[in-house]
Parts: C-alpha cells; sequence; structure tokens
C-alpha cells in the first residue's frame, strides 16, 4: 500500500492516507501542487504537502467558509474571493442570486487550472460569466478596491506564504474595500491545535472592525479539525441571518448558522485567555 | 524521530504521533496496553493500538461523555460506568454531589493500574470510597443492577471486543436496570468516519427507549474527530439542564449543553438518511 504523510505546520498529530494513483503532480512558481486518488476521500489536491481539499468532504468547509456571512449580509452583490482556487468558495458564493459579480483572486492560476481537471464539481462555476479571475496577490487587490459586500479568505495556512492576508494591513485595506453592511470572512486555523493563533487574529480584527466573531466546524481533513472561520464587519451582526437558506447545500442551513457560533461564554473564556488547554 | 501510527478501526487517515519515551507496555487477558510520552499530548494510553486517552484534552471526552447526562437528570444518585478503565468518566461523575454510589464496571483491571501509576490527575478518583470498583463484563452487570439513575458506556471502539455493549440485548438490560428518571449515554464514533454506525445505533437505541438523542463534539484524538455520542431515556429530555453547573469543568457549561445537540433538521436529515456524505 502507498501512502503520504501530510507536512501540516504546527500540527502535533500526523495525518497519513492511502494512494491508490497519483493523477498530477507540477511544481508552480509559488508551490507544489499534487493530485492524488484516495480509497475513501477519492481526489485529493496537495499544495507543498498538505491536503486543501478532497472530493468526499470539500462540502463541509466551502459552505461554512461562504454561507454565513453571505446569509448574515442583506444582499451580497460583489464578492471577493482570495485564494481557493479550486473553485469550491466561487460555486457557493454563486448560489446566491442577488451576485453579481465575483472578483476570484487566486495568486496561482495553476490551482485553478488543476481544479478544472481533476475536479469538475468544484470547479464548475470558476468560468461562470460573472466570475473575473484575477492571478495576483489578495493583498495587493483589496488596497485598489471598492463597493465590496464581502471578502472571502480561503488561503492556505497562516504560515507560509499567506501570511500577508493575516496581518493588520491587509484587514485595514479590507475594511477600506468594503461597503457599510460588508463582512469579511477568513478560517484561522484550529481551535485544539492552533488556538494561540485563533485568538490572535481575533483581537488584531477587532483593532480594525467594530463587530468580530467565531464559528467553527468539525473538518475530518485539516489538523486539529475544530476548524475555527473569524468573521468581521462594521455593522452586521454575523449570527443573524438575512434572508432564507439558499438551495443546494448539503450540510449549511439555518439552524446551522446559529449554532457554529461559540457560545458567549465560551467565546469570552477564549478571548480573555481563560482556556487551560 | 520515533512515531507510532495508530491502528484504528474503519479510519480512511492514519494517524501518527510521535514518541519520547515508551513508559509502559503490557499484554493483559483483554489486550495490549501501552502508555507513551508525546511532547505535545504528555502521555498517551493505547489499547491495541488505538490511542484511548492522552493528558492533554482527554477533559473533552470525559466531560462531555459525562455531563450531559448528569446534568439532566434531576438527582443522580446511583451511576454506572462501563469501561473507561483510566478513571477520567468516574472523576467526572463525582463532581455531582449527589452521587453516592459509582458502580465502575472495567473489565481489564490492568487498565486501572495502568491509569493508577501514569495519569494520576485522570485516575485520581477511582479509589473514592464512593466507587465500587468491578473488573467484569459490563453487558452482566446491568443484567442483574437495580435502581440505577445513569448507565454510562465509556468503551474502545463498537468494533473489537466491547461489541456486545452495542446490542439489543445490552440496550434491553439497560432499560431494565433504570429507574424511571434514568439515563443511558455511550459514545457511537464519528459522524464523518462512521456515520451508518452512528445512524444505526439511534434506531436500535430507538427500539427500546422512548426518547433517544445525539450530541457531538470536536476530539482531535479520535479518527473522524466529529465524535457523537447517544442518549436514550425513558422520560427526562436530555436537552434541558436539570440544575446549575458543577464547579470545576474546563470544556463542559450549561450554554455547551443546549449547543451541543444536533439541530432538529440535520437530525432529521441523519436519521432518515438523506444526508449524501
Amino acid at each position: 500500500m502507498i501512502r503520504f504523510s501530510e507536512s501540516a505546520p504546527y500540527s502535533p498529530i500526523s495525518y497519513s492516507y492511502e494512494i491508490d494513483k497519483i493523477l498530477y503532480k507540477k511544481k508552480t512558481q509559488y508551490q507544489e501542487i499534487i493530485v492524488v486518488e484516495n480509497p475513501y476521500f477519492g481526489r485529493i489536491m496537495l499544495l507543498d504537502g498538505v491536503v486543501q481539499v478532497t472530493e468526499r468532504d470539500e462540502f463541509f468547509y466551502h459552505e461554512m467558509l461562504t454561507h454565513i456571512a453571505m446569509h448574515a449580509h442583506p444582499n451580497p452583490k460583489n464578492v471577493v474571493v482570495i485564494g481557493g482556487g479550486d473553485g469550491g468558495t466561487v460555486r457557493e458564493v454563486l448560489r446566491h442570486q442577488s451576485v453579481e459579480r465575483v472578483y476570484f483572486i487566486e495568486i496561482d492560476k495553476e490551482v485553478i487550472n488543476a481544479a478544472r481537471d481533476f475536479f469538475p464539481n468544484v470547479a464548475c462555476c470558476v468560468d461562470d460569466p460573472r466570475v473575473l479571475i484575477k492571478p495576483m496577490d489578495g493583498a495587493l487587490f483589496v488596497k485598489e478596491a471598492k463597493d465590496v459586500d464581502l471578502v472571502i479568505v480561503d488561503s492556505t495556512d497562516i504560515i507560509g506564504f499567506a501570511e500577508s492576508l493575516f496581518s493588520d494591513n491587509f484587514f485595514n485595506a479590507v475594511k477600506g474595500c468594503l461597503t457599510y453592511n460588508g463582512i469579511f470572512v477568513t478560517h484561522t486555523e484550529s481551535l485544539h491545535f492552533h488556538k494561540k493563533m485563533v485568538i490572535e487574529m481575533q483581537h488584531r480584527l477587532k483593532g480594525t472592525f467594530p463587530i468580530v466573531d467565531l464559528y467553527a466546524m468539525p473538518l475530518a481533513t485539516y489538523p486539529g479539525n475544530w476548524w475555527a472561520f473569524a468573521i468581521a464587519s462594521l455593522l452586521v451582526n454575523p449570527r443573524e441571518t438575512f434572508r432564507p437558506c439558499v438551495t443546494g447545500t448539503r450540510y449549511y442551513d439555518t439552524e446551522i448558522h446559529q449554532q457554529c457560533f461559540l457560545t458567549k461564554g465560551f467565546y469570552d473564556r477564549l478571548i480573555n485567555n481563560r482556556l487551560d488547554w
């Protein structure tokens, strides 16, 4: 049996997967893309040795990253997706009929190409006429952007070349490009394994945005699993849903929206460093 | 670097851990016990190659297995703990001052001994005068038991020699030993990796108990992570808490109690096999 062991940063458990076949391998200007076939998860895409997406369970992550912010916004028209080259986030954004334009800012266009070839059900919407693909640094894009309703960061881990997407400069630029109803959402690693990072990102975002919150979801293929999503806005309360649930989701719904946020007490204990783990 | 790879049944991801030192290794009549030292999790106990408990994160599992049922019961006095040889569940049960007697039914007394020696903070209450240790098969014990307020199953995986603790015969015997306010709780593996088992256990329990429910919690060291707990009762609604939260818990509280249950919609979709993963 051939296996690969994931080389995720700061993971005290190493996850390894059986491989039936290596389907694709390419060193791009930014990273190494590998696509393998696994008997349980189907196709898996790795970037620099870290699992990004699997056919079987990608919908959990993409739905939870996207739909909380989308349903909390009264009328999202212009959406910026940074990273997410596999196209899963773009697919979820386009379930919302209000959306007129998706700025799809993936620095490495080879990831989009690999997804088109090997993950047709994930990349199904990347060539939709509402999608404008821009292979550039997301931090540069938001500096110049205007009238954006939502910014969604679907990047690789915080440690690595996505680091600029977790800086105060970036958060300020995001705030500057948003409309008054605007919302920003990003993953911030695992509550089990990267609690310090989760807390740091909450504090940093509070330096920029008046409303900052945190929700989580258990994801089997990301180390630590208890995956945290930071969400920030100028005005809107992200815990409330503004519109009925879109059709086509497999996990997300209005009840899940309300359930996934950290309880008030747990959030307080987390932020004030009163959790002893 | 020395590592071990876990041999958990039915896990499509293999978890491996760094080992600083092997502290203990013993083949008992029932299984192989190993205790190792890991730089992140501290001491880890494995039974037949499967991680059962780590010093760092054991409290998540033990609190969530124990306190939902304990707080849903109006006045738990006699509690049966089946398995859980490390003592973590017994420790949590004894946080409740109403408790007069804990029947601690661990078939393999060598597990309790290893926990006494290597996990003093987990096994701290196993020699409390309210605890009656009985090294026997839990299925046999409940057949003869009476006036029990709570039965908690803290066993190894469903597949393996704990199988008898997930049978209709066992569920009927549990029902027979409970008082009218009685509650039964057991883990039923992962919603990500063992969804069929989770569903099957809900259906089977519904054949015996009028009230059956399901809650979940992300646990980093159990494969699939999104760990499910089946809870059943004759009368009591396990979603409601009867008494204020005990002191000393690190994760569990009244808000977590309410949050951890599956939403009504998700539960319906799960049970009726309308989740396509």
